[in-house]
Formats: C-alpha cells, sequence, structure tokens
C-alpha cells in the first residue's frame, strides 16, 4: 500500500486528510469553501494537504467525497443543488491537477464505507446522515447500494407526515420538511411568533434548539421529541426495507448528543413495547451516534481511493484514465 | 440442465410446477390448503405435480417459495404468522420425502428472481406484493436482498399515516394498517355503516370495491384512490431508498387491473408535476402491473432450485444434505 489523499467536499467546507501506507493520518486540514470554482477549491486543498503532509508522502491516489448525486463510474459530479454544481467532472480535474489518479464518491457511501471497514466489515450497514438535509448511506454485504440513478438513500423525500409541510422539493411532508436542521429551526419560529412559552429567540437554529432541550425549555423539549419520533419511524422504514441491523448517525443535529438521540430510542422503545416485528427488527443496540469530531467523510474518501486502485489493477489507473482508454 | 419441481405455498393455495430442461412447464398443479401439517400437504401437492409430469421429468431439485421468515440457508420456514408455522425444515421435509435435493427461499424473493430473469437479468428490481399483507422483494445487481434477519422488504409496517389506524403488528398506521386487502374491506364497511352513499354492501372485500369503483361507486371510488395514494408514496419510498426503477407489482389487490393501477398512477403524476427530484426518480414507466395468472411463485421456486444446484456445485446437494454434511 502507499500514501493516500482523501478530500471531502461538503456544504460549508472542505477536509482533507493524507495517510501513509498503513492508512495513519499524517496529515489533516479543513477550509471553508469560498466563491472560487469548485474545482480550484478542491485542487488547492488538496495541495496545502499535501504540503502539510510533506514529499515523503506523494499519494498513489486521490478520493473525493461530495454531496449530490454523483457518477462515481464516471467521476463526475452530476448535481448537487446545495453547491450550485452540474456535471463537473472532478476526477479529470483534481486527477489531472496533481497527476494522481482521483476518484470520486458520493460523500455518504464514502464514509459509509470506511465505518463499514472500523466496524468490522462484514454484515450489512445504515450511515444516516441528518443536518441540513436527510439521506442515507446504505453497505450490503460489503457493497453500497447506489440505485440505478445514483439515488439510492434519499430519503429525506419519503413522506413523514401525509399532506404535511411543502418541502423544497416540491413534494409535501417529506422526511426533511419536518426532520431536518431548517425544518426544527422553522418550527421553533412558527411557535415563538405565536407566543408558544419558551427562552429561545425567534431566529433559533437547530443546535440552539437541542441545547435549550438539554436544559429543559419546553418548546424545545416538544419540538426535539417531535423531531424524534419522525426520525424514529423513518429509521424502522429503513430497517424494514433493507434490513440493516446497524444504524449510525451523523450530520449537524447528531452533534447534539443525548438530547438528539433520546428521542429517537423514546420512540422505538414504545415501538418495541407495542409490537413482536418492531422487537425482531429493532435490536436495542440498533443506533449508534458517531462522535461529533469524527472525519468519517475525509477517511470514507481514502478508503474509496484504495477500492479504486484496487479495481484499477496493477496499472493504477484513475477514472480518467479509465474513461480515456 | 435438469427437470425441475417448484412448489409455491400461499396463505390459501399451493401452486406447483414442472418444468423440463429448458424450463418449459410439463404440468402445473393448484391446490388449496387445508388442516394437515404444512410439510405433509406440500409433500402430497409435490407427488401430485410429479404424477401429473410423468416419470420421464423426474426432477434434479425442489424449490420452494414460503411466506413469512424464512432461512433459505438452513432450508428452514421460521415465522409464518398466517400459516401458524415455526421453525419448520421445509427443506429436510420435502427432500427427504421425494429423495431430491430441495432449496426453500422467501415465496415474494423466489418469484422476484424470475420476473428478474424474465426481464433480462440486470439492473435492479422491486417486487411488491398488495393482498392480505404488503411487501417487497428486491433485487440489485442479481442478488437479492435478504435482510440481517431475512427481515427486509417488510415495508408493510413502514408508516403511512402517523398516529393512523392500529395494525395486526401492534403500531399504528402501517401501510398495511391503510393499504392492503382488509383495510380496504374495514374503511367501506365502516363507511357503509356510517351510512354513506355506496352500491356496495357492509361486508364487501377489496376485490368487489375495485370492480364496485370501475363502475364509479362513489365510496369504492373514494377508498381506492386514497389507496392508490398510499401505495404511490409507498412506492415513492422504495425508489428513494433503493434506488430501482423498475417497481413489479403484483398479489391479490393488483388483480383489479386499472381501477388498481390508476389511482397509484394518478399520485406520482401529482408527484412528478410538482418535484425535479420525483422527476428524476419516478419515470413514467416505473410501474408495470403483473397479469392476474402470472404463476411468478412457482416459477420463482424453479429459479431457486436451479441457482441452489449450481451453487451446491456438481455434487447436487440439497440445503438438508449440505447442513447434515
Amino acid at each position: 500500500m502507499a500514501p493516500i489523499l482523501g478530500i471531502d467536499l461538503g456544504g460549508t467546507k472542505i477536509a482533507a486528510i493524507v495517510v501513509d501506507a498503513d492508512d495513519a493520518p499524517v496529515a489533516s486540514i479543513s477550509v471553508p469553501t469560498d466563491d472560487r470554482p469548485l474545482g480550484d477549491q478542491l485542487v488547492s486543498a488538496a495541495r496545502q494537504a499535501l504540503d502539510a503532509a510533506g514529499t515523503e508522502y506523494r499519494p498513489a491516489a486521490i478520493g473525493s467525497g461530495a454531496p449530490g448525486l454523483v457518477d462515481s463510474k464516471a467521476g463526475v459530479l452530476r448535481m448537487a443543488a446545495n453547491l450550485a454544481a452540474v456535471d463537473l467532472p472532478l476526477a479529470a480535474i483534481v486527477g489531472d491537477a496533481l497527476g494522481v489518479p482521483c476518484f470520486v464518491e458520493h460523500d455518504g457511501r464514502a464514509a459509509a464505507a470506511w465505518l463499514y471497514q472500523q466496524r468490522g466489515g462484514d454484515g450489512s450497514l445504515a450511515y444516516l446522515i441528518v443536518g441540513t438535509g436527510i439521506s442515507v448511506a446504505v453497505i450490503v454485504d460489503g457493497r453500497p447500494m447506489r440505485g440505478a440513478h445514483g439515488l439510492a438513500g434519499e430519503i429525506g423525500h419519503v413522506v413523514a407526515v401525509a399532506d404535511g409541510p411543502l418541502c423544497a422539493c416540491g413534494l409535501r411532508g417529506c422526511l426533511e420538511a419536518v426532520a431536518a436542521g431548517p425544518a426544527v429551526a422553522r418550527q421553533v419560529a412558527a411557535a415563538v411568533a405565536s407566543g408558544e412559552r419558551t427562552s429561545l429567540p425567534l431566529g433559533a437554529d437547530a443546535e440552539l434548539v437541542y441545547r435549550a432541550a438539554a436544559d429543559g425549555d419546553p418548546l424545545a423539549v416538544e419540538v426535539t421529541e417531535t423531531v424524534g419520533r419522525f426520525l424514529a419511524r423513518a429509521i424502522r422504514g429503513l430497517v424494514l426495507a433493507y434490513g440493516v441491523d446497524r444504524v449510525l448517525v451523523g450530520g449537524g443535529l447528531a452533534r447534539a448528543g443525548a438530547p438528539f438521540l433520546d428521542p429517537i430510542n423514546r420512540e422505538l422503545d414504545r415501538e418495541r413495547h407495542a409490537s413482536w416485528l418492531a422487537r425482531q427488527a429493532l435490536p436495542p443496540d440498533l443506533i449508534e451516534l458517531l462522535p461529533p469530531d469524527t472525519d468519517a467523510g475525509a477517511r470514507g474518501a481514502v478508503v474509496i481511493a484504495r477500492s479504486g486502485l484496487r479495481a484499477a489493477g496493477p496499472g493504477e489507473r484513475g477514472q480518467r484514465e479509465v474513461e480515456d482508454g
């Protein structure tokens, strides 16, 4: 094995890590995204991480995780609404600039690949990300589920409330519209505006709401319990659809820790109590919250690069070279 | 290849088919289930089919599809609530009685395997069964999704209506509790009892309701539209979770044809109209209704037997022999 550079392109920051031949981290950086073209930002973040690592850690490959609709075969970011990106050939841009093969994967699936490896690399695993949006990456017997159009895991747009609030996607009652970060903030704002009893200000964001819930604020408790109920049901749906027996939860909201997790587990407990099927499908240790500082994104990008190298064979050709050849 | 016997154990009938070396049907039978032990019933149905086929079609293996929680590796039907079966070693019982290796699989997954093969054997496919219960069998890149505990596809117990009607499983608002056959009958019975305008009698079953909907009965139309909306949303959830691009629909309710399918497609059209994501994920030809006379169950059992034989290798050993050996 050789050193690898892993890059995680997020909505607000780019994280990059260089690992040595044994996968031990050598250097890592995190920079906020800015107004330059995405490709330029990735290349400069990559260079910063490589500079920090030093020349003896020249990578054999680069992996990059990106949000949105990723064509991992072609190495192209097809669509990322939050980044205003359409058909961006990330693998070619980064690979050509650094002179190293580059492999691209959906950020959630990349992170899930690393988490799966960390946990022994067998069985199945779902990595649920609850932040500005909600999505899931599922690995079954070592294989990431991509779906026919790369849309597998977009469960933020599964119905949570029939004919519920309008979602940014155009549909009504989507899980994201009632349980993602902006939905938490919206619910609180509406309640504050209508004079409900709370210590929260009108513009409170989800992070603040979860802190207030931990302090017992009645509105914050009510909203976070409701969100927990919706997420628990989504997790049940996930488990029943895929049959996974481990659900790792990360993302902005999950960073709140217990105030985020407890309402979910309370609802799952109610379901277990009510139903044989729920007891079978939802074991007590089903959900695991990732530690807030987990750099699963960049580590996942490293895993993607290593498996890309293996698949490409001894020639060590990246997506760009495979496409052109 | 050699002749194969496929058996489909259903809630109310057992269907069996003998195919020749080229998979052409030689004989098929269908008998109602009765009060004898399930193993005896399967063995006698198997013998009837073999008698009908004649001695020149002695099968190299038997495949059997069964509902409920099936341990296909051990050849055991772990739990089938509707059949009152617990830990029934089907592969051993049938294999020993007939002196031929026997392979057992979940009925929906067996049927899906055949449907997948029929449709070219590539990509992914979901086979949604809407009858007394609701479940789905999903095949991704040729691999049936089983889940960690064989529970993958139990989407009848995903939430359709938050805090909705109580489901037989003990939870509230499950898809089955609002969109399966008994739920259709219950909704109509409640409306008839409360004096709603309809041609339907109090005890109308789902089949009658769909016939009345085709004739324009206002209550039947209202109920079947509602069911279609719930099923469309479940299908959207399925597509977003798994990323499948083909959903075949079968089962008792689907036999109604257009009065069953049209309300689903109307709701999907509304979603496509409202949302870019829905247009991406839900292509116009997403759903295909199986013809009412499709014997996907027994044909699927044949596919399971053939792949079991292949996996067992040249010795052609069934699950029982593999277990014991």
